[in-house]
């Protein structure tokens, strides 16, 4: 989870191919409960900032197929897998650019809405993203924010250890500069950034073995990876110990059994720049 | 909260006039999320198990007005008050009984549906008591059951005394018998009891001051009010001391304020009684 780094983003997901399917994964599993509501009209100029490998990209495209997508991300490799899989999904409406949230390459109020999924979580000024997002906004137009928040998952058997690692993530993700704790934040960085109408909606991922699909789609394949991928990184850091960490491992994995139950809140935010009159 | 004990249901809400108000804004800020999609045909006979002051059976009554309802706690003294609340409501479609959810008396297969609501977190045996009800459901019939989960509350800003309060309450419902973590386990209890396509989702109450109401009903009125409520139980079982639990409860507030966030996640769960044949 943590490869490379750069000034403004340090901390990127998506940069090696296994990781690419697990994003992909992630989004096949949850396209539902995060996109559903999000259809930009005929002809609209949307800016998807940080689409990393497209993981988004592929949805947010196909839902909208006569709107316009620039999408960037500060990862230039990240760019050409994202170019790979929308091609491959024959989407023609998508432009690609690398570029820095922090250093806009685009005309002041030249989009006319803003979508931004997964971003703020690995910036060390997301108020200060957020501002540079609606400068680039035009008046009307909408600014789309989805996040996550780890300190959001909960689980059946509960389990100390399996909490444990997943702290193991954040003060990881604290460290690289992010916030692994950014969704619950998304109504007070909207207001601050100046966004009107700022309307935010928990979006809970609820995986029994009821829906086998999300089971291993959201359990197993999305979120517990994600936490066992760290466990190098975690170990080298001090953070926990191989065996504390594995023991945590094993509890999620655990709550993908059949009676088990695994939770995850994701938070998705819709605010408005304030028209001029 | 730990008014009086009985051997079955040694933990009650509900049975100050206090508390009752509190029970019934709980309700009215969280009907929708919790209740929108249970209606239950004319004619059809519904048991209510656990009533208390009936916060849930003025909704219930109200939204399936040609059913009949048979509501039913252990606490006779709470029944009073339900009786008192439906019939200001004008409602004619509830009959009230006290009866002890373990030792139901009534006929085997005598209800169309069975509903359960803030029941089975104060039971130290859930999957017994979830035996008995399908006891008295008719095959083909369904039950309704839906728990809150103390564990899936989190907040802007974060802070670890407010959650070591909120672990005051989780371990005085422990030490009472009951599980103020049972909203996670609906899907293993139910299908432990037998019952058939066992759904559950999650309903994830959130509250940001772009929603004032929620805000007060929820955040303040609801989850503070009742972590407030322990705070001489607590001190008294050496749970935690004054200076501790006060900032705690300080930090829950803090989450109400304008640039605060609460959220909290219920668990509704359906399912069947397998139809005979």
């Amino acid at each position: 989870m943590t490869h490379g780094a750069t000034v403004s983003r340090p901390y990127v997901h998506g940069r090696h191919p296994r990781e690419s399917e697990r994003l992909r994964d992630q989004a096949g599993t949850l396209i539902d409960l995060l996109h559903s509501d999000t259809q930009y009209p005929a002809g609209s100029q949307v800016l998807e900032a940080g689409c990393g490998v497209g993981a988004q990209t592929v949805t947010l495209a196909q839902r909208s197929p006569a709107a316009r997508f620039v999408s960037m991300d500060i990862s230039a490799e990240s760019i050409v897998e994202a170019r790979r899989v929308t091609q491959a999904a024959g989407l023609t409406n998508v432009q690609f650019q690398q570029a820095d949230v922090f250093a806009l390459p685009f005309a002041d109020e030249s989009f006319d809405h803003v979508f931004v999924c997964f971003l703020l979580e690995h910036l060390s000024r997301p108020a200060e993203a957020l501002s540079g997002l609606k400068g680039v906004l035009r008046p009307g137009g909408t600014i789309t924010v989805i996040e996550g928040d780890h300190g959001s998952t909960f689980f059946y058997p509960d389990s100390g250890a399996a909490h444990r690692a997943i702290q193991c993530q954040v003060e990881l993700q604290r460290r690289a500069g992010g916030n692994a704790l950014i969704g619950r934040q998304l109504y007070p960085l909207m207001v601050a950034a100046g966004f009107d109408g700022v309307r935010v909606s928990p979006r809970t991922a609820y995986a029994d073995s009821g829906r086998p699909d999300l089971v291993d789609g959201l359990t197993r394949k999305t979120f517990t990876a994600m936490i066992e991928g760290i466990r190098t990184a975690a170990i080298e850091a001090g953070i926990t110990d191989p065996d504390a960490f594995d023991a945590g491992i094993r509890d999620l994995y655990r709550a993908a059994e059949a009676d088990g139950v695994f939770c995850y809140t994701f938070f998705k935010a819709v605010g408005t720049k304030r028209p001029r009159g």
